[in-house]
C-alpha cells in the first residue's frame, strides 16, 4: 500500500476514456486542434478573465517556463529552501532562464512572508548582485499548508514594492483550493499572482499539466519558450482532453476533496493512536512521528512512505490521492496503532 | 482528408489498449516502474547490444538531448540547411546544448555526405572557431530520402577523423528501417551511429519518442540532463507503455510499411496522371508538382497538404501515416487527375 | 614586418601616457571615476544625442554583449557568412544570447543588402522557427569594404519591416568613418544603428572597446550583463582614459587616415607591379593574389601575412596600421615586384 | 583616505613601466606574444609543476572560468554564504556554467569546512537534485581571514569523497600567501585545490588577473571557454606584462606584506584606543566597530570606508593596499581616538 507520493498512482477513468475519445481522426498539431481551443476557453471561465494557458507534460517544465517568463539571467527568484523549485529538479530553473539564482529565504510551517522575503533582498550595490526578479511559492505547500489570501496579499505587496513578480507552483492546487474554499481567481491574480503552473497529474491525469499565464499580452514570448525547450506536444489534443476531463463535472475539485478528507481521517486516527504530526493536515500530505521501529514494521508489512527528515528526526510523509482506498489507510492506521501498543508495553524502547 | 504531416493523426488503438491497462494501481515514479524496466531490456534486445534509452515526450526533446550530449557550448554541428533541428525546433538544440553552433551543409536529396561535412569544417584557427563535435542526419530525411548503409558508413568515417559523434534524428526511423530492409542495429551503431532520437509519436503513438544513447556508461549525465530540461515525465509507465506496445508484434514496423506503401501508391498513381515528383518516394512522404490552380482546387475540395517552397516552386508536400486510408489516397488521385485534364485542355494556362 | 592584422602592433604613446597619468591617487571603482565620466560626456558630443557607453576590454565582448541586447535565446541574428560574430568568436553571441541562432545571409563584396536579409527571414511558421531578431554588419567589413549611407538605411528599413535592430561591429569604425567622409551620427543612429560595438584596440589602444548604445533607457540592462559577463573592469579608468586619449586631438580619426592611406599606396603600388587585388582597396585592408612561390618567397624574407582562401586561392590579406611604417610598405612592394620579374620571366609557371 | 577597497588604488609603478616596455613592435596577437610565453614558464616555475595559466581582465571572470571548468550545468557549488561569487558577480557563475547552483555553506570567520560542506549535501535522491561538483573558497576570505593547510586539506579530502575539485578564489592570494609563510604550491595543488584564480589587480596591477590550472592537460577546453566569454585579449602581451613585473623582484609578496602590515598597524592601534574588532587581523582587511558618531564623524573629515552589516551592527571595513600610505593609516587613528575620548566624556551616548 503506497503512501509515497500522489504521482505513484494512476489515472482517473474518466482522464483515460476522454484521451480514447479524442482519437479521432485528423486534427491540427501543435495545439491548434479544436480540444486546445475549446481548453482555454475553459481556462478563461474558470479565472475569470483571460488568460494564457501553455500545457505541457511535466510539473517541473511548467514551473521552469513560470519562472523563466519573470526572470532575465541576472534576476534573483525568493523561495522557501525546501521549494521543489530549489531542491528537486535539478536546476531547470536555472537552465530555463539561463542561469537566475534561486534565493532561499526561510519560513515557518513551509511557507514564506512578504516580510521574509523583504528581509533577504540586498541591492544597494545596483550592478554586483543578482536583482529581485520573483517570488515564488508552493500552494499548496511542500508540506501541505495553505497561503491564506492574507499571505498571498501580503507576498504580492512585497513584490510590488520591488518589481517583481509572484509564481505560483501549484502542483497541488486543487488540493489547496477546496481546502480554502477560494476560487482560482482569488488565489491567483486577485491576490496579485502573475503566472500558476497548474497541476493535474498528481490528481488524476496521466501527464498533464499547464502554464497559466494572467498577463496574457506575453504569450507569444512564452509560446516560443515552449518550443525551443522541447515541450510543445504535436498530438496536443491528447494532453488537452485530459485536462478538460479534468475541469468537467469539478473531476479534479472531487478529487482533491477526497484525497484531502483520507488525509484528515488517516492524521486524526493517527493521533487518537497516539502518534505526533509535525504539522497540522492542511491538505493531502501528512508528516506523523514514529518510532524507528514502528516504521521499520509498517514497511515490513507492505506500507510504503518516505522518510522526511527536514521535519525532524523520525518523521516520515504519507500522501494520499484521488485513487487511495479507505480501506488502505484505515489499515495502516490498524498497524500503526496495534505498533503504539506494542511499543509502550515493551520494556525496551528506542 | 489531411495529407498534412503524419502528425495529425492520433494514436493506434493498440498503443490506446496499452495505456488503459497500464493504469492499475501504484508504480514506482520517474522512470523506476516495471513498464520502463522491460522496455529498456526490449530496446537491448532491438539493437543487439546493451543501449540507455530514455523516453520522452516530444521529438524536439530527443533530439536536443541527443544533441547537447555530445556538443560543448563551444562545439559545431554539422546538419542539412533544411534539418528539422536546424529551421523547425525554435533553437532548442542551442538552448540544450547551452549555446553550440549549428552549421548548415549543402546536399542533394536532403542529405549530406562525409565529403560535404569535411570542407566544412575549418578549424585551422583553433581557439577562434567552434570545433567540430557532431554531425546531425535525419533518417529519413526531411524530404523522406535515405542514408544507405554505405552513405552511413562514410559520415560515420568522417566523423572520426574530426574526433565528432554521429546523431541520427529519427522521427520517422521506422520508416527508414522498412524501406531499407536492415535491421535497427545495421542503421544505428554497427553503422557508427551515437545516438538515436528514436521516434514513434508520428507512426502510432500518443506521445512517445525516446532517446537511445549507444554508450550507456554517460547514461548517468543524460538522466541529469532530461531532469533538468523538464523531460523526466512522472507517471513514466504510461509513455514506456505506448512504447512497449509500439513494438509489440512489429506494430511500428507493419505501421510504417503501410505508411510507405501508400506513398508508393500515390505518387505512382500521381506520375501516371501526368505530374512530376521533386524527389523519388522512398518513405511516406512525396513532393509534387501541381499547377497553382490544381492545388488551389484540390483544397477547395478539401485535401489538406503543405506548399514546399524549399523544393522549388509549385511543390508540394504530401504525406502518408499508418492511419491514412487507401480509399483517400485513391480519391486524391482520382480529384487530381480530373484538374490535370481540366487543365491541359484549359485555353488560358498558368 | 608584420602586414598580418591590426592587431600585431602597440598602442599609440598618447595611449599610453593617458594610462600613466591616470595612475594617480584613489579613484572609484567599477567605472565611477572621473575618467569614465568625462568618457561619457565625450561620446555624448561625439555622437551629438545622448548615448549610454560600456568600455571592455576585447571586441569580442563588445560584440556579443550588444548582439545579447536585442536577441532573445529563441532569436536569429543575420549576418554575412564571414562576419567575425559568426566565424572568429567562438560562439560568443551564441554564449551571451543564451542560445540564439547566426543566420548566414550571403552577399558581395564582404557586405549584406536589406533584401538579402529579407529574402534569409521566413517566419510564416511563427513558433517552429528562431524569430527576426537583430541585422549584424561589420563597418568597415572583414574584407575592409564599406556600408555607404544608403546601404544602411535599406538595412534599417528592412530591420523596421520586421521588427529587428541594426549591430554594427566597428573593429575598424575608425577607419570606416574617415573612408566615408561622415559623422559617427551619421554612420550610426542618424542610419538606424541600435547598437555600436567601438573598437579602439586596433587603431591604437592596449585593450579598450565599447559599447555605444543608442538606446540609453536600456543602460541598466546592459550594466548586469556586463557585470555578470566578467567584463566590469574594477580599475575601469585605466580603460576610459585610453579611450579618452583615442579620441583627444582626433587620434583616432589621423590615425586611421594613416592606415587607410598605406594601404591605398600599397594596393596602387602592388597592381602597378601587376599584381590583382580580389577587392578595391577601401580601408586599411588589401586583398592581393600572388602566386604560391611569390608568396612563399616573400615569407622567407620576412614578410607576414594571412593567406585568405574566402576570396579564391592565392589570395593573400595584408592589413595596414596607424604605425606601420611606409619603408615597410615599401619594402614589401619592391620585393614582390622583384618576384614578379622572376615569375613572367620563369619558365615554369605555376 | 580611501580605506573602501583595495581596487580604488592605482598600478606599481614597476607594473606601469613593464606596459611601456612592452610596446615595441609587433607581437603575436592572442597570447602567442613573448610575454605570455614567458609567463608560462614563469608560473610552472611559482608553483613547482607544470600549470595552465590564462591571463584575464577580472577576478569575476577569472572566478567564472574556474568554476565552470569543474562544475557541469547540473552541478552544485558549495561555498560560504558571503563569497564574492555568490553574492558580488550577478551570477557570472551560473552564466559562465550554464545554469548551475550555488549553495550557501554556513561558516565561522567568513570560511566553510569540509565538515559543512558534507552536510549540506544531499544527493540520496540522485537525479532531482544537483549534482555536487566544486567547493568554493576565498583565499584570503572575504573578511580577510586564512585557510590554514589543515583546512585546505579537510576541504581536499570532502571533495576527494564526493567527486568534488575545489577552487580558490586568490583575488587577495599573495596576502593570504606571506600571511601564512606558505608556498603557492603548498597552498594550492598540495593541498588539493584544483584550479586557482590568481589576482593581481588589487595588489599592484592595473587589470590583471589569471586562471590557474593544475590540470593542464583540460587547457585547451579552458582556452575555448575563455575566448568565448569574450576573455581572450588580442594584445595579450600587454597583460602578461604586468603579471610579470608583478611576480619580478617578489614584487607581489612585498606589497602584500606590506597592505599586512598596515592593517595590523591600524588594528593593534585602534585597538588600544578602545576599539573592538569583529575578527582577527590576519590580512589586508579589518572590521572596527565604532559607534554611529564616530564613524559618520570620520567620514564627514574625509575617511572613506564601508559599512559592514554582514558582521554585526556598527562594523566597518577598512582595507589596506599596497600604496596605502603610513600617515592615511596613522591620521586615521588619530582621528578616531579623538572622536573616542569625546565620545566616551560625552553625557548622551549612543
Amino acid at each position: 500500500v503506497d503512501f509515497r507520493s500522489d504521482n505513484v498512482g494512476g489515472a482517473h477513468p474518466a482522464v483515460l476514456e476522454a484521451i480514447v475519445r479524442a482519437n479521432r481522426g485528423a486534427a491540427d498539431p501543435y495545439g491548434a486542434d479544436l480540444w486546445s481551443q475549446r481548453l482555454a476557453a475553459r481556462f478563461n471561465d474558470l479565472f475569470e478573465r483571460e488568460v494564457a494557458v501553455f500545457p505541457v507534460a511535466t510539473g517541473t517544465a511548467a514551473n521552469a517556463l513560470s519562472i523563466a517568463m519573470f526572470t532575465p539571467p541576472w534576476g534573483a527568484v525568493y523561495c522557501h529552501p525546501n521549494a521543489h523549485v530549489n531542491v528537486s529538479e535539478c536546476g531547470a530553473p536555472e537552465q530555463f532562464s539561463a542561469g537566475a539564482k534561486l534565493i532561499a529565504v526561510p519560513g515557518d510551517s513551509g511557507k514564506i512572508t512578504g516580510h521574509g522575503v523583504e528581509r533577504a533582498i540586498h541591492r544597494e550595490d545596483a550592478v554586483h548582485t543578482v536583482q529581485p526578479s520573483l517570488v515564488s511559492i508552493s500552494q499548496a505547500s511542500e508540506i501541505g499548508t495553505l497561503y491564506t489570501r492574507s499571505e498571498l496579499e501580503s507576498l504580492s505587496e512585497a513584490c510590488a514594492r520591488h518589481r517583481m513578480h509572484l509564481h505560483v507552483d501549484g502542483a497541488r492546487f486543487a488540493h489547496a483550493l477546496v481546502a480554502l474554499g477560494a476560487s482560482p481567481a482569488e488565489l491567483t491574480w486577485k491576490a496579485g499572482v502573475d503566472v500558476l503552473a497548474f497541476g493535474a497529474t498528481k490528481n488524476g491525469c496521466l501527464a498533464a499539466e499547464a502554464v497559466v499565464l494572467f498577463e496574457p499580452a506575453r504569450a507569444q514570448e512564452l509560446a516560443y519558450r515552449r518550443k525551443r525547450a522541447g515541450h510543445l506536444i504535436s498530438k496536443q489534443r491528447f494532453v488537452s482532453a485530459q485536462l478538460e476531463a479534468y475541469l468537467t463535472d469539478e473531476l479534479w475539485l472531487s478529487n482533491a476533496r477526497q484525497a484531502n478528507a483520507l488525509a484528515q481521517r488517516l492524521g486524526a486516527a493517527l493521533q487518537s493512536a497516539g502518534f505526533a504530526l509535525a504539522t497540522p493536515v492542511e491538505t493531502n500530505q501528512l508528516f506523523v512521528t514514529w518510532p524507528a521501529s514502528v516504521a521499520a514494521n509498517l514497511r515490513a508489512r507492505g506500507f510504503a512512505f518516505y522518510d522526511w527528515g527536514a521535519l525532524g528526526p523520525d518523521v516520515y510523509r504519507l500522501v494520499t490521492a484521488f485513487d487511495t482506498r479507505v480501506e488502505d489507510v484505515d489499515a495502516l492506521v490498524t498497524a500503526a496503532r496495534a505498533l503504539r501498543v506494542q511499543d509502550a508495553t515493551s520494556p525496551t524502547k528506542r
